[in-house]
Formats: structure tokens, sequence, C-alpha cells
């Protein structure tokens, strides 16, 4: 089958990082087993960071990844099943939770899918989904209602549910009269996480940018109010919340200053939700204690929280904005990313994949 | 009457940096006002940092505050009070909450003291308790059991009402089987901290310092395990943890490199307690939502925290070891702190003060 | 001045049971003491339980109470402060939080103004506001922005503020894809209940209710579904929740069999609202732990609570339906209450309150 | 094999209810299933409503489970297993969660084992383990450590586990210097939700029971205060109480008019734990809003919560008051217990299961 696949990490992630080629198909080997021909694979700026290597301390530790498939977002339809799957059968329209859980460990039995201790994140660790057909396990396939095709929400698969699990975090602090601001609403998940605010709690939405775009989509989207990054952004969020700042910031950026400038937005006994990365978090310990904050870690969410964004999506609370490429224009797709091109979440599409 | 007061900045906090001299008498001005004779107040790392100048950025920006009178962990007993004050009498004896509050403000209405937007806090923005005379707040004062001596529990009026208010925030998370990292056990919280772990959770208890003697009390206090830093510290506490770090990690140190050791200590979802502090908090962005880790900041308690630890008090179940100096010794027991000389947290009594 | 006064309990509710009558001026007597020029005094259900004598064993143990003042949903402006008072000065448009309360005890430490240990409830336990003037204090009063009447808002001060408060409570376990079933809509509560769910939460609203108008109301509130009670409604509500019932259930009667339909329709693990009252709850033990529900018991909200209401209000989101009667007719409005002719919430105004 | 089961409803339970007889041996069907070799089955209050028909409703609403076998708490090594299992081996020593659960619904996907939409409880709806086999699922079982005997904690698989997951939810209001009224000690919930409580919390333990030997367990147990119910215990727990009842009632009777007494010990905004069965809940809707109080139902806890438990147990924290009897004195002991004469868990050990 056709596939995506990384052979070297390149930090400046020049053209021809992706190679699209010939590789064998995935075999079913367990009874809870779950092929999926993909109808779409999103693209994320996380495959940057793994093309520049960023992930490898982490995903690789041992240097043997290499060559391996990428795409970790991914949506298609059951291709065939292990003996012991009851959940989905052949043909079903299926959305992928992010990772192959055990469903044994204490945090699976607690619902917290991503920190199961034999998880696999297929695209991040092992072959992903940009391809024709991906292996997972009856646990991580979830149903899509009659009508929706997969390419149209693959993007939920990961950058809506990363987005989607922080904004739920700050939900029990964000009442009537407070203020969430989110900085960068432009990006895949930045645009859902927006969307989850507004649908689900009564903050007022300041969003914060450095493309005008953005901003305007920003608006359609339900921002109360839109703040230019210009040099002068912190005060004017300041000047927006009383000159105390906002009782939460989701930061879905957290790379060129954005996470700096951003604490500077944050009221006393505020909440930080660190969703992007790039770059360090490093502040004084005397300002986190004097100002009593607190900074929260943001990973993909639960299959349940996959559950309850398909259900806003369903509503029509929450819309996508995608691009779609030709699987076989993967390399090109993430030249556009990378160099700010790209507009919404960019989906491979493999050919044949639409019905 | 008799005060100590700082009257310059002095990063290497040199003998003599701390005056004691005479001071005019506080006076009730407002009907809430409560004046306080001194029985005992707290020495705090705190006051050395004011010392430094490492809080001037928060609580001197206009460099107009000195020369004031340090002393932010105070008790003794009711002098006088304001027109309008119904729960104490000349006489009580009483522990000061460190804040002066409104009573008024959200925060206030919600029972987060420590975040009053009018919020005064003697001793540190304010002049404190290292004195004859102290003036408060209606808000601030709670009694006294009958026959508690002030100065035996000054020291819970900021460095055990941290300590309990950090713990009482991990509760949630430390139930049976996990295991929470106490970093720095010999000093004023972390002793208090361990006691409190243990009177409220039935989390394993491991306990990190550099100290043998400070290892040694807190087996007294109830640590499971203790591990000395030694280079192999990290490791010791992994192995401890089947190789994946502790649910929790207090921090009382949060400095010399602590809480980059800290980190490596903690599980993926587990939550960082910043309650010391004096370096920064620097790490990659990465690493915080690649594990989702949280790091929680944590100043002084409510008020109704500091109810609820004179409760454990009472109980026996938290234990205070202490050092008393004369209120005139005031700069030889900063010294012994900032040596390392100083046992227990250190309490200086005013002359006459004991009954 | 004119006061509107409860003589003899009278659980016909007979006409001529309210009085208006000429009693004395209240006084400033402490320095936090606060009297208000009425704008508008809500009539509530709750009224006519306290002229049933249901409320007596609660707020008349020793049968002292009569006669005295009803009304306990108050706004009106600022007439005169005692001498601490430093929040409101005279002549500020003020709503009134219901409880006069101290300030010190731990519940007003924790936030929870209506668990004072010392409360005093005007217009239940002590004359209320159905009157030209009102008593109460500093921490019970809330400035209005410029420009809201009084009269528009005084429903707030306890309907509105126990239906935010129950819904407040109900917001963590409203993730999307859950219903709420709403039990009343029709009344003062319910229908601002009903908004505050919209404003709030991302959950599916089914109001049941047995009144055609009040069904055609909620879809205008933002029902998303309505039933009617008809015999057949808990089939209908168990038909629209999968068979399985809702996730939670906010009942605004609890009389006439509400309650026994309502625990009907709350699915297993659910959480059941009880805010209305008038009958038993009684229910065979082995449910409640067959299926592992929840009663959750709902008084009137924190003043923190009004706040966030009276942003709803301000924003939009919330507005409240009320007739309006002039002081003099407050037994003809209890008349129209007691027999379902009244539309909305009624507001009594006494003369020359309008500005 | 043999086994013990129900061959008619009587709710006198006479002797001769339950009926020692041969049953075919179960067998493995499903890749999941697991088939244990019993080592000890607990005997409930629960064997005695569902003989005397009490949960004909609830889990015989066909009239078709009869006759079928006893026995939902359970423990003993596993015997057989299917082809997916891969959590344990044949041989070893196991306890088993009493659910048998789907691990792919909203409620196993939130760790609500207890909630599984498909979930089987044998025992109670299906064949249980009062016999020498038993089968149940892979995520049902859990191993326990080197040299702990089945017999020796069969009674944590619901009696325990139950008293824990009620326990566990109050810990978030226990804090230092609240009261926790624990109803009920002799039984084989009481005295262990008796000990999790103390290991716990900090709360003082404030136990009422009819029976002396139960009382002066309770003190062993670590019971800080125990009352006689001897009509003036009511009483007696509100002066213990400062005239204001308990935070917390944890009530492991609601027989009796337990649940009646029980109420008048709880503070207002209290919760109350409903854990026993046997009557109804039968309160004023007034009573319920004018305190603010809710009503908590408990069932069995989560698989998580058994860990849990376990962890208690091995750190010597609960220990477990048994009886055992041979399998073939089922009825006996089912005698002894409705006649009171059981001293704690009854113990019920097929021949040969002893090692």
């Amino acid at each position: 089958m056709k596939a995506v696949r990384v052979h070297e990490y390149d930090e400046n992630v020049s053209p021809g990082s992706l190679h699209v080629e010939e590789v064998d198909e995935p075999e079913i080997e367990g009874p809870l087993d779950v092929i999926v021909r993909i109808g779409g694979a999103g693209l994320c700026r996380t495959d940057i960071h793994v093309v520049e290597g960023q992930w490898a301390p982490l995903n690789d530790p041992d240097g043997t990844l290499l060559p391996y498939v990428l795409g970790h977002e991914n949506a298609g339809w059951v291709e065939e099943v292990g003996s012991a799957v009851t959940n989905v059968e052949v043909g079903d329209a299926v959305i992928l939770h992010p990772l192959i859980t055990c469903g044994l460990c204490r945090a699976c039995r607690a619902g917290n899918d991503m920190h199961c201790i034999a998880g696999v994140f297929p695209g991040l660790d092992s072959d992903g989904g940009m391809a024709d057909l991906l292996k997972t396990n009856a646990r991580a396939v979830m149903k899509l209602p009659e009508g929706v095709e997969p390419k149209d929400v693959a993007a939920h698969a990961d950058a809506g549910l990363t987005a989607y699990h922080a904004v739920k975090k700050s939900v029990s602090i964000l009442h009537p009269g407070t203020r969430a601001v989110v900085i960068g609403a432009g990006g895949g998940l930045g645009h859902i996480g927006l969307q989850c605010l507004k649908a689900m709690t009564p903050a007022e939405i300041i969003v914060v940018d450095a493309l005008d775009p953005a901003l305007e989509l920003a608006r359609d989207w339900g921002a109360d109010q839109t703040v230019k990054v210009d040099g002068g952004h912190v005060d004017t969020v300041l000047e927006m919340t009383d000159g105390l700042g906002a009782e939460a910031v989701l930061d879905f950026v957290v790379e060129n200053g954005a996470i700096d400038d951003g604490v500077q937005m944050l009221q006393p006994a505020g909440d930080y939700y660190v969703i992007g990365y790039g770059q360090n978090l490093n502040i004084p310990a005397i300002e986190i204690i004097g100002n009593e904050i607190n900074f929260i870690g943001n990973l993909v969410g639960t299959y349940n929280d996959l559950v309850e964004l398909m259900t806003l999506q369903a509503q029509g609370k929450v819309t996508l904005h995608t691009s779609t490429y030709p699987l076989d224009a993967a390399d090109d797709a993430m030249q556009d990313l990378n160099s700010g091109n790209l507009q919404g979440r960019g989906i491979l599409v493999p050919e044949g994949a639409a019905a």
C-alpha cells in the first residue's frame, strides 16, 4: 500500500522530508485488532516537530524508529477485525482515538486512555495513518453517525480532541463574568478550542493572534474580543480585564514568546493551560507562588471526550476549517503548513478513499 | 515600642541587616481594627528573601517601603479593638491570619482571603509583627484554645498555613497506593507539610533532603521512606515508585536545582506543588504536554485552613519544631537561619511577652 | 411606613391573609447596618407556604413571629448606612442577597452565606421587604449597574438566585450529549433555571410542565424539547433519553407527585436537584442504592452567585418574566399566585418607588 | 459441581431456603471469559433480601431467574481462561470485582464499572459464587499479592468495596475538625467503612450501634466516640457535634428507623450516604431544601476502588472480621446472619478449597 514516511530528522523541515512510497499492508494479529481503510489523515504541527527531531528523546530514544509512517489523526472505514471485536463491523465509518490502549491498567480503568501504561500512539511511536491502511484496536474506534464523511471529521481525532480536553478542564472555573484568553486561533487546535469554549461556558472570550485573517475568523466562531499581537497586546488584554488579567489563559501556541506574554495576561489564582509547545516555560518560582497561579499540561483527551466532541460537531456547535490534499501531496502540504500557507487543518486523502 | 526593621536591601544578608529600634505604637483608626501584643513572631526564609530584595518588584515597586518592620507570622494577645469588633475581646490569646482583608471582594466572599483585592500583608508590604505590637483587623484574628501559648503556635500563622494549604490541595489525588514526595523536610514548612500529609492522606510519603538530621526527624514525623540528596536521589525515588515517579511532588525548597530534580520524580498526569521559591521553573513545554503534568502554585492558606490546622495541632497530629530567640536577637537569628544553624522554626519573643 | 404583614397562619390562604398597614420605620443600630428604600419586592410560593404555616416549625418554633412583614426578594436604593459601611453610599441602586450574615463564621468564610450560623432571613424569620423600607447589612447589598431599575431585577434576589445556584451545581455533570430535565418552567424559578442551563451548559434541555403556555414560553427561552404532563410524560421523557433517563433532573415543583414522576426520569448515577418543595421525598432506599442516584438539596445561592447571575442578566442571557402590582394590592397578588392567574414573577412596588 | 441455590422467594427466610446441590460446571465461551475456582464466597444481607424477594422487581422482573446460585462476593484461583485473556494465568489467586463488564460503554470508559450498560452481576442476576466454580471475565479479576488467601479477603469483593466507595466520596468534605457519624459498625460493611474513614480522613468518627459488642469492636477499629441506640442517641450525637450535627452521616443500616434518626444527626449543608437499605427514605422536601442537605446513593465501587482497598488491607490499615462456614452449611450460615448470631462477615468455603 501507499504510505508517507520519514527517513531522517531534519531540523529545517526541507522540501522532500516526507516520502510517499510502497510499504507492506498491516495484518490482524490479535483478537482485538482492527484495520481501518483511511478516509482522511490530519496534518499537525506535531508532524513538523517530529521531522525536526524534537520528539526523538521521547518517541525514539534508541534511534530505531525511522523510517516510519506519519499520521496520528485518522478516520476511515473498518477493513478487517480480529476474532473478539464486537463493537464495530467491516464497512463501518469510524474516527480513531489516537492511542491504542490496553483497557486493563489503572489509567485505562479510570478513563484516562492517554496515560495507558502500555499505550501505543500510531504516527508518533509506530506506523500511523498517512497511508491506505492503519492497524489499531477495538478500544480506539468510534462509529460515525450516518452520513458523516471520515475526511470531514478526521481533524477531531487529535487537534479537536486536545482542544476539547483542555477546554473541558477549564469549565469549572469559567463561570459568568470570567474571561478566557485564547492564544492562537488560526491553527488547527485554537479554532476548535474557541468554539468549544463558546458552547460549554458563559465566559467572555478574548482571542489573541498575530494574523488578521485568524482574528476575523475568530469573530465568526464566537470570540467576544480580538487582540492583535502588536507589542501592546499584553496591555490591551489587561485593560479588557480590569487590569487584573483573565481567569484562564489557553495557550495553543507556546512558541516564539507566546507563553511569556500569556503569563502576564493571567490573574492571581488563575489557570494557564499549556496546549501548544515549542519553547520552555521559564518563570521565577516567586511569581508562581506570589500569584498562586497554576500551569496545566494538556495531552489528547479521553475516548469519552472524543464522543462528546463528536456530539458538539453533530449539533453544529463546532465546525472544522480544513483544506484537503491528496496523500501523494503530503510533502507539499507540510511545506504549506510550515510556511503559514495552509488555511485551517490540512487533511490528506488517499486515492480512492472518497466514496 | 521596640521593633525589628530593615533599612536597605542587601543581597548578601550581612550581619546587621536587621535593626532593633524604637518606633511609634500603632493606633486604632477604623471600627474593625485590632491591635495585638505580640507573643511570638516567626522568622522565615521569606524574611531573608525580603532583605535580599527578591520581593522588591512585588512588594516595593515604588521603592518607598523601607524602613519597615518585618514579621508576617504572628500570635499574641488582643490589646485594643475598634468599635465594631465583636469576635474577640481585649486579653484574648490569638493567632493571626497573615493578611488583613476586606471581606467584601469576590475573593474574600469565596473564602480566598489570600487573594483579597485590597489585602494588606503586614511584614511583607507594611509594618509586621517583629515588634511589641501589631495592628491587624477583626477578620484576621483567631482565638486560641485555653492553655495554648501564642509563641508555641506562631509558626502556624504562615509556615504551617502554607504547608497545610498545599497539602489540602493534594488530598483529592492521594488515594491509597499513591506516593507523595516531600522535598525539604528540615525547614519550617516541610516538617509541618509532612505531618499534615500523614494526618490527612493514606499516601506513602517519601522525604528527600540534603541533611541527615532532617531525614532522621522526618522518620519521627511519619515519613515512610527517606532519600538523601546525593546525586543518585532521582533514581532512588524512581526505584521506589515502580520506575514511574510519584503521583505528587511537594517541593518546599525550589532552590539550588531542587525543582529540576523534582520534576523527574513526578509521574505522567502528576501534580507538582510549588511551595518554596528561589529559582526559576524552567522546563520544555513538550515535557509538560507530553506527560500532561501540572504545576500548582501555593501561597498562604485561607482563614478556614488556619482553623483546620489549629485543630490538627490541638489533636496532637501536628507538632511544631521551634527555637526561640529574644526579639533583641533578631539579627543573630537571621544569621543562624541563613547559615543553616537554626533548628526548626525560629520564633522571636518580645521581652515581657511570656505571661 | 406602609408594610404587608401576616397576622395569623391560614392553611387555605384565604383572601385577606395579607394586611397592608402602617408600621414603624427601621433604624440604624449597628455600624454595618444598611436601610434600603424598596423599589420592588418579589412574591414567591414560599410566601404562600409561610401563610399556610408550613414554615412555622422552622422559622417560628416558639410561635412569637406574628405579626411580621413578608418579602424576602428585594431591590431598591440605599436610604441610610451605619458608620462602618464602605461598599455602598446613600442613593445607590442595589439588589439584596436575601440573608443578613455575620461574615465571621466558617460558612461565611467559605462563601456559603446561606449557611451563616447567625444568619437572619428578612421576610422569613424577621421583617421583610414588602414595605417602604427594609433594614439589612453591608454584606447583603450589591450595587446595580447604571440604568438598571430595582423592580426589574428584584426577582433575582431569591427566585433567580436559587435557580442559578442549583444550575451551577449541575454544570460539572452536564457535558455535551447529556440531557437535563426541568420540571416546572412556568413558575418564578423554573424559567430562570432554564435560561441559566442554556447559558452555562451544552446539555439538551427537556422541559416538563402541566400548562401549554408555560411550554410555549419554555421553547422561547431555549428548551430543546417540551413534554406536557398528561400521564404519559414519564414514558415520553424515557423515549427522549434512550430509555435510560436523564443525567440530571431539576425539579422546581416537588408538589403533587412531581418528584415521584421525576425520579423515574433519572438515569442510574444521576443527580436529582430538589428545588421546589411541598411534598415528601418518599422512595425505597433499595432504588437509591441500586441505581446509585443522588438527591441534592438547594437553598438560595451565595453572594458571588448573585453577582454571576446579574452578569448573565446584563449580558442578556437571562430575561425575567414579571407582573407588577402596587404594594397596596399585595393580597390580590397572592390570590392570583395561589390560583395560577399570575403570569411570571409578581413584583410589589411601593407607591412613589419608581423614579 | 456443588452450588447453593434459591428455588423460591420466601419473605420469612425460613430454614431450608438455600439448597446445596449438584449443578453443571460453567464453560469458557468467549475469548475474554475466566473461570475461577472459589476459595471463599461472602454471605451478605443482600442474600437475605434476595431470598425475601425484595430484589425481584430489579433482578427478576420476568420471574425467570429461579433457581439460581447465590454469591456475589468472591475470591479464588483462576481455573481456565479464554483465548484473549492476558492479565491472569491459570493458578493465579484472584479477588473478583462483582460485575462482569463490557469495557466499551461510556460508564466503563469512565471507570464506573458498576454502571456498565451491559453489566452482569453474578449472584444477583445470574449464577454466583457460592459454588465450586464461577464464570466471570478478564476485566473482573484482580491478582492477589503473594501469600494472601482468597477466603481471607473475599469479603472485600462486595462488602468492603461498597464501604470503601462510600467513604472515598466523603473524603473531600471531611477535613480536620469535621465529624463523621457511622450508623451500624457491627455488620459486614460498617466495620470496614469505619477503618477506611480512619485511614483516609482526619475526621472525628462517631459510631452509633444498637449492640454493645459492636461498639466495643468499633473502639478497637478506631472510633473516637461510640453511642448506643437507646432512644437518646440522637441527642447524644447532637451534643457531641456542637448541637449542629455532623458534616457526614454514613448509614450502613437504613432499616428499622435508622435513616429517620440519622437525618436528625446531619448538619445543614451535610451529606447523608445511603449505603444499607431496607426501608424508605421518607422526608419532607422542605427539610431537604431548608437545610440544603444531600442524599448520596452508594452501590459497589469501581475496579480501581478495589485495588485501593486491597492496598489498605496489605498495609494493615483495614482488617476483616470473618467467620467461615463450609459451603455445605450455607443455610445454617444464613439463619445465623438473619438472627444476629453471625460475628463479622460469614465466608462460605467449598470443600477442598483451602490449600
